[in-house]
């Protein structure tokens, strides 16, 4: 089968790209040393190839990723790395613990307790190491940790991500605060305890030598976010979209704002100049006119939505159509 | 069943602000007045509301949107209003015409060809009336249409979507331009012949007095890119988001880029601020410090995209959920 074959618009992604990316980054962050960020990609065939090469421990964002992933045998070790109230998942949590290790992030004394309550076995402190968004403050993880042990709780040690520092224009001051942000996390690793030290992500991948885990998951596929910022990982992924309409002055593709996620701006398309992507459609501007049904591909700005938008990506070679692999931990 | 006992992030609509949607757009224009687009909703539930408001007719933009709309019972006139080349759509599409009566949109003698090769009986003229995405120059449209009689298909018609005068700051001005984009559309009618006049959305719905039918999808569920725009028509979908953490300065809730649209910015949140979004997270500062567990409703920036990321949606009367709509036309 070849990309020709295929309806568009369609998730692509590229065999060996990937493989170098994950071969790239195996190098660096052997085994455990990674906690591949299953968000990014949402499909377990990708998680297997994560896993065939070393990494047997993942971080999730949703109770559908753990669940997703303790099904498809690839449970050795999942990390929800984000906190939930909700009993109801809680609970489906605890009763995929005879087949998986599942630890919780917690940030406060209500997120312990519900963990606690739905009978799941271990946590995680999620700790605030500059991103405004969820971890409790460097200074409250113990407390929280004691909470946790008196609930019963086994505390695996802490997590910080450092969102905030990623995509800095100035490589050395971007060094420079993610030490600094670390500093934050091992003070809290040292009041809470426990083995895991867990941060960073593809941006910051190579940045670290204070925690013993990186939680990237862009790195396997990319995107234009990412892309630009001197990273040894290929682009892997693309959404492939047809030709439908043409002038002499623009190009329309049937490819829009529902398979791509946007709150990175547009996706790019090498040679092209890309104008304006409404809901079906893309408009750009190539060098010479396009020819209807002709294929174009789309580098995304962002991968993770992206691949949140797809029931299934198309593991291609080259123009030929090797796999196609559901996405099939989408949802929450 | 109550709000609260839904896991979040969850989909919801507000019924009787949707019935007032429907209702309101019905009494301007009735019956074949109104093609709804079912893109703005992927839903057939809700379709079929629009149905029972006299709406027989509808407007698609994608393949499976058409085939989907068949199979629920809603075929009496599908329109795909967008081109496509695909002969394995295409003759799904013409192979649903036995239950459905199905017009594609063409803007080129090639999709002209493609739809006559699949089968398919019907076709509409896509009319570039300012647009620059599809659609032929006014001029071309009289010999599109003689092209595909040529190979033995009814021309029905003309469309021309003027989305580039969308939001535009003054209605008066809008209205003059909406005018001159139609005298174009009408020079092909003229060339083309057919029944259908067709072009419109939400936010040119009561500025139209040449066409003889509205493709508007928004006005049943709105968003806030159209929510400010001094429409008669109510906010009736959210998205519902549990704070799962919170400190004096800001709270978190459990939605993020992969619950919404975000080509049209962030969302809103009634009395709050919204500060950023990542992929399974929304910042922002309320009045007063939320509580962990509380509910929020996040009215979408662009309901369209926002759709297409969810399985389904709650229909619900206050804090009761009183069904619940799968969005069961997604994809392509």
């Amino acid at each position: 089968m070849n990309i020709f074959d295929l309806s568009t618009p369609a998730l692509l992604i590229d065999a060996d790209a990937l493989d170098f990316n994950l071969a790239t980054m195996a190098a660096v962050h052997p085994g455990s040393r990674l906690r591949p960020h299953v968000k990014a990609h949402k499909c377990t065939s990708l998680a297997a190839a994560q896993y065939a090469y070393g990494h047997h421990s993942f971080t999730c964002a949703t109770p559908r990723e753990v669940l997703g992933m303790a099904a498809a045998g690839l449970g050795d070790d999942l990390l929800l790395a984000n906190e939930t109230l909700d009993p109801a998942r809680l609970s489906a949590l605890a009763a995929a613990q005879d087949n998986a290790l599942i630890t919780v992030a917690v940030d406060s004394n209500e997120t312990v307790d519900a963990a606690a309550a739905a009978g799941l076995k271990y946590v995680l402190v999620d700790v605030n190491v500059g991103l405004r968004r969820c971890g409790c403050l460097p200074g409250e993880a113990g407390h929280l940790a004691d909470h946790a042990r008196d609930r019963g709780l086994v505390v695996r040690g802490v997590m910080g991500y450092e969102g905030h520092l990623m995509a800095m224009a100035d490589r050395a001051a971007q060094r420079a605060s993610v030490a600094e942000a670390m500093e934050k996390l091992m003070v809290a690793s040292l009041l809470v305890g426990g083995d895991i030290i867990s941060a960073g992500g593809t941006d910051t991948y190579d940045l670290h030598d204070q925690v013993n885990e990186i939680q990237a998951g862009t790195y396997a596929l990319m995107d234009t976010y990412y892309g630009g910022r001197g990273h040894p990982f290929k682009q892997a992924c693309f959404v492939l979209a047809t030709v439908i309409s043409a002038n002499d002055e623009y190009a329309v593709g049937d490819a829009g704002t529902k398979t791509q996620g946007m709150d990175h701006g547009n996706p790019a398309i090498e040679g092209a100049v890309v104008r304006f992507l409404s809901d079906e459609h893309i408009t750009f501007a190539a060098p010479t006119r396009p020819a209807l049904g002709d294929r174009v591909k789309l580098i995304p700005a962002h991968i993770d939505p992206t691949m949140a938008m797809h029931e299934a990506a198309f593991l291609v070679r080259g123009d030929e159509v090797i796999d196609r692999w559901p996405i099939d931990l989408r949802g929450w």
